[in-house]
């Protein structure tokens, strides 16, 4: 049983209810506050429970720069199977679960549901996070009264931190969105990539350029000029991110895919890919690098949102090989965060999806070898594809032969269709491959959706004593800005 | 990086290998050893790395006791169902997920590989615990040489420390047999019932009546009155078991159903099984109440062994309310070690399995009101069983209504038999109906194996310093003898 405070911020009449258990440190008043309108943890809290900070105060407790990193739709069975996939092909763990050799790592177990619902969506996951309240599925900080709570981004921002998202899915999904606006729904992306430009965020990273093109946008509005007049740096390839060093310091907007960016294994067989595409861990090292330079800190959302996605296709390449691209963003932010001693690293999932899982040993090793998704497999066939070509296709994608019958099961899906009806990539027999798959992986699946599993939850770095065993979502938003000592919610 | 200490035991030329990172008290040496022919954790280790054990050593950091718990092959997602069944019936948390507001508690994530497999099977999972060495599939402590490594019950036994498994399976079954013996092959219960005679254990109490029966074994024996012969007392039904307090202190054998214990749920429905058979928690109280007994202390396995049999069969019914009855002996558990204060209790899973999950919330609240399981509604019809009378009896059962065609495809499985055959239990359609009930209760299933999940694990009290945040199953083996100092590998 935790015991709570009560206390009342300098400033705003808001009442702060946290756990002080865990507040086991002192606020320190930051140089960056003393002529900002943003309050502290005040002295009336810590007067009131004397005893529970009479630890004495450390510098190295407050956190100046928060990552917080999202392998988005991450059953647990994702990050095992990631791991074993890497010790028994590189004979080295993953590097979220190496950190667990180190007795600073903190661990909990995460609720994840949403204001309306067990099973939560991505939206109102990162609003959880971001606003600190449950809202209701496919909402982004909008309350089922319709009002709003501010997004974290927009307070790290107005306390004089540099903030920004990294994410390989367009960077006005769900879950950047959630640190960054209010929106009561996630759906509108053009939308929301017309909030982001009065915020002036510092890095906004990931896909989504469709949302951005005149050429692609329903009003025909050129975002990405308008970025440019407002100040922007537009990045549109992985030359541009690579070569950031180079430009001037200003907010900087990239947008490296239409949509969602590849797959992590489809872009690595695909030389223009790679050429254009810059991976997760590119774009957080770069994020990173530009952040740090401002004085006062930053706070950075690095998402692997294409787990989520492949989850959702019940696409074991997809998924393993994305989250070992998350892991690769994870090591980059790690070895940042050991070096700097100044940053509060969590890594997390928003919710499960698929409960995928290995079922036998049999065949594992072969997604060692994999060359492609199942998002490759079934792009690149139609309805005039015959069963033997596409033998040969899921051979060349993944080193096995299926039998004659699951390869017309699968063509049927197409063949039946209307042929003049438009091509709707959301019906590609996607489950039926999976289950299919099974038989020469190992890799069952539970469902095609989020699941209300309690997740994974990793902390280190300055902060992190706050994290209980057990914690609801959006209990992280105040651990975040009492972490950092900016705790206001303006 | 955990460094390793490298020492030899005193009377043995057994090289001792331990990660040394995590282990900073210094054992003490225990009066009842003094006469006997186990070593202790030697000084030579101690001088060897002097700084690790440089904390003073306190008496509470040596365990008397160790119970270790294990939920039979429970996936997160199954602890994540029971746990929020149980908030949205009672308002409260399951006692294993409400002992994470607990500081003193401490997780780990557990690698439950075999010596052959990532996907391990129960007995080789308990090998790992009971033996301190991975064994292949299959195996009760015997290396895929054929040499043998000594069950930890006898470890501490010998050390004097009275002994003792639980379990609602039969108590011949993988789990609590990996504790007690050696044997190639898990299979055959009639001959581990044999085995366990010789051992003269305290507490053995579960199911496996048929193992012991001369009327059901193959070989005509008593071991019933054989095991009354050494000196056991022979419980076989609920009363025996809670009249216990008046019976002389001597080993006791509890069998209480055949083979495995009816499903809680079940058992719940039904005044015989419940003047019969005791809960889990039952068997858990009195198993501690005759160990406790013993000067010298005590070490006490309970497995809730139907939840595993429930993820086999996709039964959800079977699986929560069986998780849930496990929480009450883990209930029971904390009750005493938080009085006692010289227990180290383990609460774990050997393995997941079938990686349920619930997907959506619409009907999760009907779990709440189901009446028996699945095992109960396939067990109870026939190939004569009209469609109309399935869907009354699932009805009556789980609350809804399955659809006609849904009834008739379940009874197909039994009227494709041959009439002439005899019945096969394994036969019954576990997986369809699961299937089916997707739709009624949002609950889907991966598989109907075990999975290579990386399990929660979770442990407090003395000893429960020693963990760290990623343990392979193995090493909690080592762990045990050391947290009790019984630091013995004969």
């Amino acid at each position: 049983m935790a015991s709570h405070a009560q206390g009342t911020f300098a400033g705003t009449s808001l009442a702060f209810n946290y756990p002080i258990i865990e507040v086991y440190f002192k606020m320190k008043r930051r140089d960056f506050f003393r002529n900002s309108s943003l309050s502290l943890l005040g002295t009336s809290l810590l007067s009131s429970r004397s005893e529970a900070w009479s630890e004495p105060l450390r510098k190295d407790k407050v956190a100046r720069n928060v990552i917080f990193m999202v392998s988005d739709g991450m059953s647990v069975g994702t990050l095992t199977m990631a791991d074993l996939l890497l010790r028994r092909r590189e004979g080295r763990a993953s590097t979220w679960v190496g950190l667990y050799q180190d007795k600073r790592v903190r661990r909990a177990l995460m609720d994840t549901a949403s204001a309306n619902a067990l099973v939560t969506d991505s939206a109102a996951a990162s609003s959880a996070w971001g606003g600190g309240r449950r809202v209701p599925n496919g909402s982004l900080n909008v309350n089922a009264d319709g009002s709003a709570n501010k997004p974290i981004l927009q307070k790290f921002k107005a306390a004089g931190k540099a903030v920004g998202c990294v994410t390989s899915v367009p960077i006005t999904h769900a879950t950047p969105a959630g640190f960054c606006i209010n929106n009561r729904s996630r759906g509108d992306q053009a939308e929301i990539a017309e909030q982001y430009l009065g915020l002036k965020f510092d890095v906004m990273l990931g896909g989504g350029r469709e949302f951005f093109d005149k050429t692609k946008r329903k009003d025909g509005r050129d975002l990405l000029a308008e970025y440019e007049q407002a100040g922007y740096g537009v990045l549109l390839d992985r030359a541009a991110l690579l070569g950031l060093d180079a430009l001037p310091a200003k907010p900087l907007l990239g947008v490296f895919a239409d949509n969602a960016l590849p797959y992590a294994l489809d872009a690595a067989q695909d030389a223009e890919l790679q050429k254009g595409v810059p991976s997760l861990a590119e774009m957080t090292k770069a994020a990173i690098n530009r952040l740090r330079k401002n004085k006062n800190g930053f706070v950075l959302q690095v998402e692997g949102g294409k787990v989520d996605w492949a989850a959702h296709a019940n696409d074991t390449a997809g998924l393993l090989y994305d989250q070992l691209a998350f892991d690769e963003a994870v090591r980059e932010v790690l070895s940042f965060a050991q070096a700097d001693q100044e940053t509060l690293v969590i890594i997390t999932t928003d919710h499960g999806n698929a409960n995928p899982g290995l079922f036998s040993d049999r065949h594992f090793d072969r997604i060692q070898h994999f060359k492609h998704t199942n998002d490759w497999i079934l792009n690149g066939i139609d309805a005039h594809t015959t069963p033997a070509q596409l033998i040969e296709r899921v051979e060349a994608a993944q080193g096995y032969a299926i039998r004659k019958e699951e390869s017309e099961t699968l063509l049927s899906f197409y063949r039946q269709r209307d042929e003049s009806g438009l091509y709707n990539p959301a019906k590609l027999p996607f489950k039926p491959l999976g289950v299919i798959q099974s038989a020469y992986t190992g890799v069952g699946w539970a469902g095609t959706d989020h699941s209300a599993d309690y997740v994974e939850l990793t902390m280190l770095g300055p902060g992190s004593e706050l994290l209980k065993p057990f914690v609801k979502n959006d209990e992280l938003h105040d651990l975040m800005l009492l972490a950092t000592a900016v705790a206001s919610r303006l």
